[in-house]
């Protein structure tokens, strides 16, 4: 089993600009949310936004750099195009010791790209114009790749496009034929608006790790009430794992529910990549054999660094940080 | 008169990673120096290094990047090739206030880049492959661009390929004529061992505003000692400026010699663009109308931003900054 986790999910460079409430109220954008934008708006959006830097990004990628980080030895599918800003996606995620081998798109779609507006506050406010990444298909993805793994991880976002949702379809199907399990994200409120049904049947049959925030969590039960969401999560077998900003996460497994406080932050510069390095930091703990409490520590550790520099991806040496913290 | 200046320069984009002082030593790049790269060593040492962020970078870029955050009208020349850098690259610089028309090189090298490996000193070390930046020709100039500027600025870097060289020199010969100053620096002790004639004739014959630090100094004039330098630039007319870090700076101008000490930083995380923002700070300065202590002081503090985090462009306002300091 050389891989502790596949994860499947969107291939994307973020571009992160300030910008203040203002212009996204000027512009429509709701605060704080991400959409979907197409090539047309991408550029528009881009040519009236600020200066920017270019970080790697994706939701699920973003995860599992936080993982190897960590220590693990995770692997990574989704599609870039054969373009420079693929060749940036390819080797940071490969430099950052992820296994990355999904052959890049030539001739269609350029790389896809997320437009990042961070307000002051170190909110961030996504616009995601999906390029190749769409193109992903069940051909991308191999037995042997999926039997290879512990876990399969999977991004909500990944589930709107028809032929990548095929695709992570076929890799469950592998993965529940193996015994191994399968971890998902509900990814943001919009993922869950569109396939909440979906969505619920996966938790219901599929999916043994989850992570949602709390918004995403009452969107998918439909209720204005955290508790409610909780009683209707704890209906289902396995792990979940509702992550709740500052104040920290709350875990639900084997009819126990276990709180554990947020790190303390000394400034909260862009928010961007928060719930993914949760995630990836929760699932290291697991791949290592850590009691539930200390994962939610670890995701809680790995997000609060996260948070307090522009990008979605870590800048310090995560796994001396929780050594120093955790031990 | 539409713009305080004009600069011409590399259009490069920077990428940024961290690295340690035993990766460089195994590579024999000296640390702290700039080398020029091919494109397969680029390729190697790009595959060899972390994962990075891109940030737009260029010296002379930088400086009027920087200009314009202070509230000056800058324009810039210098050619990207058109390709996704070259978008993000002229997306920045317009972006921050600075016109930018060149148009791009198609068909050829791609756009510049600047491999940096930051050490946890904070100290930077550049691999600069060059690719479509020394596409810049005569032909790219024309007499309305540098006669519509109060300032000529040149960047030593540039002084290297041939085509720009002369571009730059035609520069000179008009805003010569019509009267214009003529600003430059000298870049790096590399520039100043390869060009040490031409670079003392500029400075006897054409140069009003020189930057340099005090490496550059004494490699232009063959001397260790920095007084030995400074008495040889006291000899031109113009004002010369001479940056030590974190000791600030010295301005030689009319005979006079002013010290300006450093700007507190609390940590340096990347020194990069520490020189360009240094002359940002100064040229806006004087094109504002500041005395020339006050002009090196709005130096130090560019310089001390642009070192407190990763990237060679500002971060913050630099306007209210300056404000803040200086009123």
């Amino acid at each position: 089993m050389p891989h502790d986790i596949l994860a499947i999910g969107n291939a994307i460079v973020d571009v992160i600009a300030t910008a203040t409430p203002e212009f996204l109220a000027g512009r429509s954008i709701p605060k704080g949310s991400m959409q979907l934008i197409d090539a047309a708006t991408a550029e528009a959006l881009y040519a009236a936004m600020g200066p920017g830097r270019e970080i790697s990004g994706g939701s699920a990628a973003n995860t599992v750099a936080g993982m190897a980080a960590l220590g693990c030895k995770p692997a990574f599918v989704g599609r870039v195009a054969d373009d420079q800003l693929g060749a940036v996606f390819t080797h940071d995620i490969r430099a950052a010791g992820v296994s990355y081998t999904t052959p890049p798109l030539a001739g269609g779609n350029p790389t896809g790209r997320c437009l990042i507006l961070v307000t002051d506050d170190g909110d961030r406010t996504m616009n995601t114009y999906l390029g190749a990444c769409q193109e992903l298909s069940e051909a991308d993805l191999d037995a042997a790749m999926v039997a290879d793994a512990a876990i399969l991880y999977l991004e909500g976002y990944l589930w709107d496009p028809a032929a990548p949702r095929a695709a992570m379809k076929k890799a469950i199907e592998i993965m529940r034929a193996q015994g191994g399990k399968v971890a998902f994200t509900l990814s943001d409120v919009f993922c869950v608006e569109g396939h909440r049904a979906d969505f619920q049947a996966l938790l219901a049959n599929h999916v043994d790790i989850m992570f949602g925030n709390e918004h995403e969590v009452c969107a998918l039960y439909q209720t204005e009430s955290l508790d409610g969401a909780m009683h209707e999560l704890a209906k289902h077998a396995g792990i979940a794992v509702v992550t709740r900003s500052a104040a920290g996460a709350l875990v639900l497994a084997n009819g126990e529910r276990i709180e554990v406080p947020g790190e303390a932050v000394a400034r909260v510069v862009d928010t961007t990549g928060a719930g993914d390095m949760f995630a990836g930091g929760f699932l290291a703990g697991l791949a290592q054999g850590r009691g539930l409490a200390d994962c939610a520590r670890i995701g809680n550790i790995a997000a609060a660094e996260v948070i307090s520099h522009y990008g979605a991806r870590a800048e310090v040496d995560l796994r001396a940080l929780v050594k120093a913290k955790l031990g």
